[in-house]
């Protein structure tokens, strides 16, 4: 089964490789890197990647993955991007969002009526790309259908493990998180704040 | 500062991108990527990341990460790659590796009577690579003078982070791990047993 990551310039790069060690590791999925023009995308953390065209995606994505990261605000605005997102969205199985990914998502219309979350330090501006998405904004990760949306950054692999998770029972995440030693946040309602650790340090309301 | 990261073909995707996020987003240090002949490198998960020759370094790196992978098990018996690992670390300030990159750091012998750790599940093999190291078969990660190892996979980014808060504070790295929404393991200490959801999955002694 092929996930499809969408990659774009100063796209961030846990977003992207955290899910792909967890997809990439697994025989059922093969990882397939895409950009609207493909070849070679970089970004803000000199990280660069081969990628294929999405027009070259043939077969349909069992998913597909869009990660977030600086190169989202300066994308919502690519017309050309977001039709082709609508477009891969609609053939692949599932779609899977990371952080202000679920910005891109939001921009197609794709996401209105259903319950999503981002970045909760770009919500605000995530928000203003998706006027009729119910915004969640605690959650680490929102699952609606085929659309699963998390929040930022590390919240990815959560999702991927939650997917995983949801498709092939709990055990089966469990043990792929075992194997890469990631103490894996398994329930996707976990609000950062509950965690003692972090407790301390959050900031007041940034929006 | 260079963070100075080796690629090598069939390297884990984690090991490098993990610590990778968290250095790449800091305006204080400087992300490239090398190999032993330079060009593109790959991985079994589809990976693709385009590098510079090793010989090409030319200031002394603040920081040498090597990766694991299942490519280390051919790695370790490339003469010139072990050299040139050893030449590059002599003239780094701090040499970090994550998984299995320790065994490639001990082949060098400069892991010799200083404390390591490994990946738990590959730890009968990575202690051949290295009778004379210390190794420690519990730490998340160990430190011992500018040498830096860490358990598998994930634990490369709890390492990074230990490493950001013995350079810059514990604050500092707090802030790091709160702004990927990362639920940092903040004691190099931990033993993976104790985190209560994996206790139940452990696998018997393996080696």
């Amino acid at each position: 089964m092929e996930v499809a990551v969408l990659l774009f310039d100063n796209f961030e790069t846990l977003d992207v490789y955290g899910p792909v060690e967890i997809f990439g590791r697994l025989d059922k999925y093969t990882i397939k890197f895409y950009s609207l023009k493909g070849g070679q995308i970089e970004n803000q953390h000199g990280v660069s990647a081969l990628t294929d065209k999405l027009a070259n995606i043939s077969n349909e994505p069992e998913v597909f993955l869009i990660p977030g990261g600086l190169g989202t605000r300066k994308e919502v605005e690519n017309k050309a991007l977001i039709n082709k997102i609508k477009e891969i969205s609609n053939i692949s199985n599932y779609v899977l969002t990371v952080c202000t990914g679920s910005a891109l998502l939001a921009k197609t219309g794709l996401l209105d009526n259903k319950i999503a979350t981002s970045n909760k330090r770009a919500f605000a501006w995530v928000i203003t790309n998706g006027a009729n998405v119910l915004w969640n904004k605690t959650a680490r990760w929102t699952v609606d259908g085929k659309f699963y949306t998390s929040a930022g950054v590390s919240a990815g692999m959560d999702m991927a493990l939650g997917f995983l998770s949801d498709r092939h029972g709990i055990e089966f995440a469990r043990q792929v998180a075992f194997e890469i030693e990631y103490n894996w946040i398994e329930d996707k309602t976990t609000v950062l704040e509950i965690i003692p650790k972090m407790q301390a340090r959050l900031p007041k309301e940034e929006s």
